[in-house]
């Protein structure tokens, strides 16, 4: 197999590049300066072994505990649980949560064999045990159907314990068209509607 | 930076592949293997630094000569005029040329200040002249109007040497709907018809 197939073979089993995006990628690397590649395969490559998942919460890290873990200006009592570590990112770059996070690694998913054990529930359930008390619980899932079940199976087994649980609002998104809005968006967003 | 930001900033710098895309692959290269990892980045490596034009038609190679120009196969007569080494790719992959290949390494475009002189024509020339004589060039630049006037361009270079010149044909695209298609591309195709 010729070095342009290899790669190009390699880049098309990335999610979302297909073949021809990935010939694409080829011809521009082939284009490229040896140094430009070179910084780029030495970044997946440290990357791949140098980034690991943080031991409290599940995000990912080069560091033994992670920077938002480590962090003494976060809120310690605020918990925010997601479902992987790029939903953090989306998150934080909004500059808006000064809590910390907790990733679950997945959503309930029975036919796919995902239950409470193959996620991080059961380590959550620790922290919120332990060290300064927590006070709330924000439910970050996808609002998929899997998400909202896994929310709500949370739910059940935090609220119990005194502590508040809340989830993220559900509604139109900013600059979203109501016209093409889906009617269970809609739905929700009416259900949430309030005051002026 | 950290190692995720710096992958991702290399990921991004790469063409069709916005702030958000990058994101996703870094994410995906986090959970893939190292050694698949160790894959692809080899892989960009090799072929930066192991990948070159070949000598005689300009098309990528990794050896001295390309394998299309090596091969005892191919008709020496018949050469095909192309913009960039991808268009080969996409031609060879029909499996309907049997002929060679010549890359111009772009098109005719006096406003970037691209002329003869900065595509391989004189070599095109050259080719022309010596070896097994050639009996048509096909001209296959792109259907872009600096596609259409290199294309033009050539045809009054090597016309007078009493050599056939040809250009891929226009028209419909097939599967493409007569109601999306350009004015310019339906003029053609009406131009093209042919007898059924």
């Amino acid at each position: 197999m010729s070095l342009i197939d290899r790669l190009t073979d390699e880049l098309a089993r990335l999610p979302g590049i297909g073949r021809k995006t990935a010939l694409r990628l080829t011809y521009h690397l082939l284009k490229t300066s040896p140094e430009d590649a070179d910084r780029l395969a030495e970044a997946i490559v440290a990357v791949a072994r140098g980034v690991h998942a943080c031991p409290r919460c599940g995000n990912y890290t080069e560091h033994d505990i992670c920077e938002i873990c480590r962090s003494p200006r976060r809120d310690q009592s605020l918990l925010c649980v997601v479902e992987e570590p790029a939903d953090i990112g989306a998150i934080e770059r909004t500059g808006e949560y000064q809590g910390l996070y907790h990733v679950l690694g997945g959503r309930l998913s029975p036919l796919d064999g995902i239950g409470p054990d193959q996620l991080n529930v059961a380590s959550l359930l620790d922290r919120l045990g332990e060290g300064t008390p927590v006070r709330e619980v924000v439910l970050a899932t996808n609002a998929s159907v899997e998400g909202e079940a896994t929310t709500l199976y949370l739910h059940r087994l935090i609220a119990p314990r005194g502590i508040r649980v809340t989830r993220l609002a559900r509604g139109l998104p900013v600059g979203g068209d109501l016209e093409y809005a889906d009617g269970v968006t809609i739905v929700e967003a009416l259900h949430g509607r309030r005051e002026l």
